[in-house]
């Protein structure tokens, strides 16, 4: 699931006017399909034997199977000890939904800022604080900040996982102190660092530290399927008698809201993850991809640093993934928005997927002027300050 | 949506043991395909401008508004006058849970017996009452009883358009007079004549009277496509400046529980609808169908003729439509279950298309069995009684 900009309603992204940042790593500025997508589903679409039947309530086995193997590893401990449950639906909503009819209900929710706030909102959940795992001063990962939170924190979501890599150890272990409940989002496993094993590394670490968890797992972005329900929700609970009631109760509620999921998504993705060939050209594609957004990054950082533009720019670089922090002020970003529909999340960060050869020039163009018109220089510190 | 054997959970459509009644009215069991499906899919799946990006919430538009046509009819006066509305999603949850939000949550709900109580319990619902439109000892519908009970309705849900086409001149008549909230939930249409038109006739006849009403629409079983979602709500309101109301709020509530839906059932389905070759031959294969499931009708009444099977069934030829009630009581029901692995609905119903060339014999010697022995005979009239 991506993240629109601070609003309740799913991402759109069907260009608006002038440059329109949403995830299209291609230089056409369209939407990027993995290229195993077309070729797994014209298989499916020619297989004769295939009937069309009603899904099991719970999803696809054969994906809802490959996909916890690819966030867990195949030898997790929880999996091998009957402790992990999946089901394929609309994973956060279940989640959440379920969620709201434990004790869980009343304690706070941490919520990285502008994400998902509305899932919690909408399952009932009252006090929603957010979190800020980015020091928009030093342009850099909040890491102190970060773990003085977690002090008073009673439970929280996990964003963003390649971002809490570094801090994990500490994390599962002011998080075990707290007895709170991590909650990871993972939308994007493989795109920060290329390697789908090392994007995996802190919720595999939690897990196997011994965490109860929820995960809602999500192949919209590494497959470039926005159009079909390709999400994954998994469940890894203290033992598996806890796991029974946590699965009776769960199965009960998607039955009632969402029924059976749909298939086609779910059957593509399956036929890519249980296929070694197929795995492998996807794992091309995701390395490529992941090798494009640091080159996107480091032309970004270079354009301006040519043009002038105030400020120090490395953490362009310093950070991976398909979202990257600006430092950009909201007076900046508003100024984008209203003078060059350029639309960042008011947090300053932006889809580094949006930007390619066409409009890197106007976009950097635009943030020099941003900076260099309202406010001096970016919100960092400067080159020399740096030193 | 089809209907499983008065149990919550969707229908399951994997063989069981022995002879299992579920819609394949194919010569192999397999369940039916309709041949367009798989032409369209490919057609999808090779199409390389297709970019996967989010549907809008409310679902795919040219999916929609065909869908829409084709049950209200091109020439709907609602539609003219702006008071129709739809959105694709898991439509029988969506309108149970807008409804629960309305004062109609108080009221008593009629449905149709073994059908679709539990989404109503589900959005909270508490007074739902079961109607019948199906005369138990006379073999034929009820009307009267069914006029009867519209006297002290509430509102009610209209399943199984093509059963209420007679009646319903009488019934809007007296739904009209008691203010009742008409749900119709279309989910065969074409199946039961083999003529789209005819088989919406009671729908377009209540719109056409003023009706506000909602209708829940699939697609499923005319296109042999239970893996995906290819539902349609169509809500018809007094006037514009009501559906303004209703749509915002459905809206708001689509948003926050199911996302925007999966695309590529919605997207087979419209490019059928949207083609006049392809519809054709849609409508082709819809006809063939409602004429295999009469053939078989016919089969298995002479098959019980010849092999002396006490009572009189008329009444399988009288119906039309996939499911079938044969009259046969509870005992027998529970016989045929247990002994013969013939899964029937709790109410004797049938569905017809899982009786092919292969298990015709199997099923009318079973039934022949359950009749001679539990009851001597089923529960019409005897031959010489209908006289």
């Amino acid at each position: 699931m991506a993240v629109a900009a601070g609003g309740c309603s799913p991402p759109r992204a069907w260009p608006l006017e002038g440059t329109v940042m949403h995830m299209s790593p291609t230089e056409t500025g369209k939407a990027w399909v993995c290229p195993t997508v077309r070729q797994t589903l014209l298989q499916i679409a020619n297989d004769p034997t295939l009937d069309h039947e009603y899904l099991p309530v719970l999803g696809f086995p054969e994906f809802t199977r490959a996909a916890t193997e690819l966030a867990l590893g195949r030898e997790s401990r929880a999996v091998i000890e009957n402790r992990v449950w999946t089901l394929s639906s609309t994973t956060s909503r279940a989640s959440t939904q379920f969620l709201s009819a434990t004790p869980l209900l009343t304690c706070p929710v941490y919520v990285p800022a502008d994400s998902l706030r509305c899932i919690f909102q909408d399952a009932g959940f009252t006090e929603i604080r957010p979190y800020h795992y980015w020091d928009t001063v030093r342009l850099a990962v909040a890491i102190e900040e970060f773990l003085e939170v977690l002090e008073v924190w009673s439970w929280l979501e996990l964003c963003q996982v390649p971002l809490v890599l570094n801090p994990s150890l500490f994390m599962s272990h002011s998080c075990s102190r707290k007895h709170l409940f991590p909650f990871f989002d993972v939308r994007a496993q493989g795109l920060a660092s290329g390697d789908l094993d090392r994007d995996a590394w802190a919720l595999r670490h939690f897990v196997a530290q011994g965490f109860e968890l929820f995960c809602a797992q999500s192949f919209s972005k590494t497959f470039g399927l926005y159009d079909e329900q390709v999400g994954n929700l998994i469940v890894v609970a203290r033992d598996n008698e806890t796991l029974v009631g946590i699965r009776s109760q769960l199965q009960k509620q998607v039955t009632g809201t969402w029924a059976t999921p749909a298939s086609l998504g779910a059957r593509v993705i399956a036929t890519v993850l249980n296929n070694p060939a197929l795995l492998n050209k996807w794992k091309q594609s995701l390395r490529m991809l992941a090798e494009k957004i640091m080159l996107i990054r480091e032309k970004l950082k270079e354009k301006l640093r040519i043009l002038g533009t105030p400020g120090c720019w490395e953490h362009l670089t310093a950070q991976s993934g398909t979202r990257s922090f600006t430092g950009l002020l909201p007076s900046q970003v508003a100024f984008l928005e209203k003078h060059k529909h350029i639309y960042l999340l008011g947090s300053g960060q932006v889809s580094v997927c949006s930007i390619n050869s066409h409009n890197l020039d106007y976009v950097a163009q635009s943030i020099n002027e941003a900076v260099s018109g309202t406010a001096g220089r970016a919100q960092g510190l400067s080159w020399a300050e740096m030193e």
